[in-house]
């Protein structure tokens, strides 16, 4: 039977991020309507995977992001994923990330 | 004559894996229409294989994942499996599988 | 002229495979309708080639599967062989063997 | 919630540009019609990832351009990038740079 | 000027071979109609070519076939070559070839 | 604001080339119909980047033309560059000039 | 201004071959009609570029048929070249000829 999702360790160079909430209301408060706000393409790593193989000898090279950077995603690609919490998770590919935010 | 199959071994990096049944009843005892109840997309290991070959040398390098890990499954691929005690069980790649969970 | 073909050796990492025979009757005798039995997944391997070439050295790389294994097939591909045995042969590449049987 | 970004670093050999602003009006000072006006295929290096790895042993091969660097640009490709001072920033692969311009 | 072709060297891993002919009359001397006699997947090979090139070093990797050999062919792919004796040869690289019979 | 490019550093294995003019009157000097005056396939080296890298170790591999070499170009591809002297540039590949012409 | 070509020097693994003319009559003398006069498969090399570069260190591997060779050709593929002698020229892949004929 399927079980309840404590944890997810991605495999590979497979980075779990959890996609941020989009800004609904201006710094009026003024509430956008819901249309205008665009899918979010910013993100928070929540989990790393070991890292892609070293074709040569099969070794994991670790990848670039960690846990807890903030992360500009694509605005495609990437596998949703639900857990019990309700917040939106994906998992991308290393190579997918394109930034590191600050 | 085609016989029982005891046991699987997988060749290469395929793992066999074992779909988790899916939850068809809710905590308080109802029983969910079929329709809503989409595809699990969790399973156990049941079997690994050797590993995908090493380019540079031809040995094998060993798969990330165990028998009796519980893992988190793409939406699609893999390669059905039927054996004799009638449970679902696929084959996929090392480099399918989505992410351990616990 | 073509001549009569005693023995097959496969070449680089082919594996000559013999099909299992579809169990046309059930255990208490009786006989399934032809519909019914879809094609048998499994075989024995008859002959190896020697193997896929390493591409740094040309060397041969053994293939993981021998002579007698029972083995599970893909249900497409490989490239079928006709001897005068007239029993159902097919040449399979290594990596296209999904599992060994026991 | 998604904050503001103050700094972007791009992944891996990934290059961020900004793109320079289309000159609208000619030497004489007449105001271009904004249809003749194409795209710029000038911007000047933002910020460079740290290179892409090298498959041998994972290390970061350094991009051939560092920030403040003229570069000329592909006329298709590359990912836009919004950032709070609604300048015009580009994310290109250091591959895509066509030259660097003095 | 095109002149006569005495001897043809294959390039690489190519081999040259020469289609074996169909049996047209079976055992008791019956004549088979044309269309029933298939393409021959058998052939003898004529000559082989240096090898594939070794991508690290650039030296020839030798072919697992030689002068002499029968071999089973693929019934699609190779180039067909016409030479002075009118009989039928075909070029295939060595991964195009199944298996050599005896 | 789009600066004037004085001069173009091509990235990588790119080659910078400037098409030679068509010879649009005869030697006898009669001035040929423009439409019988197909592409020039020939141009000369203006500038070259530092070479495509070596995969093994991110160095350089030096390209194969020099500043100065005349080249005969593929009637297709490459990407065209606008100087300020209105003459025609063309960016190519290393790979993709065909030869040296003297 | 595009200038006589004297000398063509093909790039990297690039084969310039002069085609062979057709043989447009028979021994005993009599005009084939043209169409019957299928592409010369045959041609002889006039020029050989350095080779392909070996991806590990960048050196040229030296392509296996010299000035002089007769060559068989694929009926496909190549790049015609138009000299002032009016001869049809092509250039082809080292990779892309068939076989050296003697």
């Amino acid at each position: 039977m399927a079980q309840a999702i404590k944890r997810i360790l991605p495999t590979l160079d497979r980075i779990l991020i959890q996609r941020a909430e989009a800004i609904t209301t201006t710094k009026g408060g003024i509430v956008l309507p819901e249309k205008s706000v665009g899918k979010v393409l910013q993100g928070t790593v929540v989990a790393v995977g070991p890292g892609a193989r070293n074709p040569q000898n099969g070794n994991y090279i670790p990848v670039g992001v960690k846990e807890g950077d903030r992360v500009l995603l694509p605005e495609f690609g990437g596998t949703k994923v639900e857990l019990e919490d309700k917040k939106e998770y994906i998992l991308f590919r290393e190579s997918d990330i394109l930034a590191k935010l600050e």
